[in-house]
């Protein structure tokens, strides 16, 4: 492959950081990473990737770790900060620079903004984001940008709808961003109450168009992606409001009948009813697929900041 | 190696879906597998083992992650629930078929009757049941037959004891199904309480000759094998009840006095008093090489299949 | 490399299961095993460790892993008792008699005295103590060793000091008998209720030089080596006395002012207010660069008690 971009011991902290050129590179080393995904590889032996997960989760560890493992590197760490020395005292910054130590990468969760970054600046190993705060998610943008690349051939000239939770879902704020930077037709649908906020709508405005609704109904038939997340119903001061949201954006077989054909149905996962499980079946279903797609994106990402994609 | 029977991709949920032929297969490939142990392979290199242990498990999962390690595999996954996206609200089925991409085979345990089984119809990867329930543990009947073979040179003709807990331990609902396939002669040993229930044993009774003990003296004197379990005293309504029934089942010296030279001693593990450590150092006890042979089993398992065994 | 001593199949319960030949001769190895730990090797191909961490530790179960996974081998284990069978009632003796079958070393921390050794009688695998009751830490004691080694170019000659709580930390235990095989002379600095036990004392003082301070001020001019440990607030009956002395003992630029200009300033980690972090960015601070050389020092142990070393 060219390598277009030196990606060698960069930290992945924000979509932000990237230009719309290199997120298209990334895409395109991931493409050509798929294969490796069947059969594995020995690109990265002898590297270590160090997870630190101040906060559970189940999809972005294992898709890292899956991803490490197929490229032939290992992985240590925490999944939970119960079991590390965060429990004597000890602060990010010396749990950072210790673990830089026991590896050539650090991938970080943490429940609080800006975590990640403060991360990156003290290690001298590079720090990927696996989601800090509300506000970043860069991996899972990519991964969700690369699954609408793959599912429709394209991304500029789309019709997409970010549906559910934009207040309070890093995931959708992240890939919100990224979106900006193509040539899309970006609609925003949630209840009142969690809307977008307005800071981060005026800067995407800047570079695309933005309509923002309360029903999906509307906008249904001309998407050609429809991207949902879990509405947290204890976000809601008033239950009877989250009720009624709740029902609005059931994503299922009745609803989808006033689509495209090939629309794009994602969702970054867990679900728990905002779609309903007769739509999996459907073709309109690319969630699942979505969740490797990630393994892909993040082993090209750890090729790439690990320097080991040589011209 | 001769690949008699094609295993690859199939699920080992029941070792009701065995033959004994098939059985009689693995248990060859097992054999042919133990220099492996040894000196390692590079078999599975690439390949990915996902343990879903929703119960904690030291024995299974640890040996199913050093069968995955000494093929060149990896593992990823967790031992505990509260780790995992469950506590969001994910469905069984959502987490198996996220899990299905990033892994090429999945360990499940779970508390529940049939989860495997229903973990098994969602997954396009094979899905090998760690424990469900109390009905059902495979691979441990395997691993048990195994030791066997090893230790016997054959399992037709043997006079076998199961003693213990008949009732709860999933472990001899499935070593009693196994060994049903062979020609022994098979002795349940149990408390009334404790009595396999009436539809297993008559199921059992249709190929073999089975009977029924509250003590094991009188028997002990023909055994070839007893396979102890450990009772345990939660599942007694009167505890004088378990009192008694706990003194007659401690295998010690003075009750081996009246066994036959050869025979050999198992038990799943862990035990608690059930065994008295005296026996240990004599050459009845092989329920240490138990877990050694579990190691073995499973590396032959997650090989065939991944249909990493070829012609 | 020549191999002086033969370490095969050896258990490392205790420092003073060493002459200092042998420590000159690991210190050696280690040194040889810098490139590795960048490049990585296939030397443990194959191999298993099993850690079993009764308490929970980063920094120690970490660089063990690392140190595997950077020789080629692979890692099992549990992080804290609670995923593991220990909950039903294993003994000890039965846990590591199974954990054996599955690996070929255990790494083992535990919070009780002699419990190392005890693990060390029953496996026929070798044991490594990774921290046992307040007494022992051999491997931090190595790697303490090799940090001054590395950073001073000898040992023999050195003016050392160990202060804060020479009571209850094992590392400094360790290490205070590893440095009486060397000619330095020992500096305890600690309040009254933390001074180092008697019996320690007069069995290093057999050997060596040994002096004892409240203050560090007055020896500090002298020091090349000042070793730091974390005061532990729960061990002082009168919070009063504590705060005096958590005081008297912060190391910063004022204190280090009287200091050599090549004083090397170490500390186990993790540390919360011993160290202010405005001597993290001096030369004299060598305390992360520390964790690093654990992992140095941990592959050259694993791979001389796996046999792994041929002339």
């Amino acid at each position: 492959m060219k390598t277009r971009f030196n990606f060698t011991n960069r930290d992945i902290v924000s979509i932000k950081g990237f230009t719309r050129e290199e997120i298209d590179y990334i895409l395109e080393i991931a493409a050509a990473f798929e294969p490796l995904a069947e059969k594995g590889s020995d690109m990265l032996k002898g590297k270590v990737l160090a997870e630190l997960f101040f906060e559970p989760s189940t999809r972005t560890r294992l898709s890292f770790e899956t991803a490490m493992y197929k490229l032939g590197g290992n992985v240590i760490g925490f999944a939970e900060p119960g079991v590390s020395s965060v429990k004597k005292g000890e602060t990010l910054a010396d749990t950072v620079r210790v673990v830089e130590n026991y590896s050539d990468v650090i991938v970080m969760r943490h429940p609080l903004e800006g975590a990640a970054r403060f991360a990156a600046e003290y290690a001298h190993v590079p720090v990927i984001n696996g989601g800090s705060g509300a506000e970043e998610h860069p991996t899972q943008a990519l991964l969700d940008l690369y699954t609408i690349l793959k599912a429709k051939g394209r991304i500029d000239g789309l019709n997409i709808a970010l549906m559910g939770d934009l207040r309070y879902g890093r995931t959708v704020h992240s890939l919100a961003y990224a979106l900006s930077l193509y040539d899309v037709k970006l609609n925003m649908v949630s209840p009142e109450l969690l809307r977008m906020r307005t800071e981060v709508l005026e800067d995407i405005k800047t570079r695309i168009d933005v309509t923002e609704h309360r029903d999906v109904e509307d906008i249904l038939p001309e998407l050609d992606v429809l991207y949902v997340t879990r509405i947290q119903k204890e976000r809601f001061p008033d239950l009877g409001e989250y009720e009624k949201v709740r029902g609005t954006y059931k994503v299922d077989l009745d609803l989808l009948r006033n689509a495209k054909d090939d629309l794009v149905v994602l969702h970054p996962l867990p679900r728990v009813d905002e779609i309903a499980v007769e739509v999996d079946s459907t073709p309109f279903a690319k969630y699942f697929e979505q969740t490797r797609n990630g393994v892909i994106v993040r082993m090209a990402l750890l090729a790439l900041v690990l320097g080991a994609i040589k011209e």
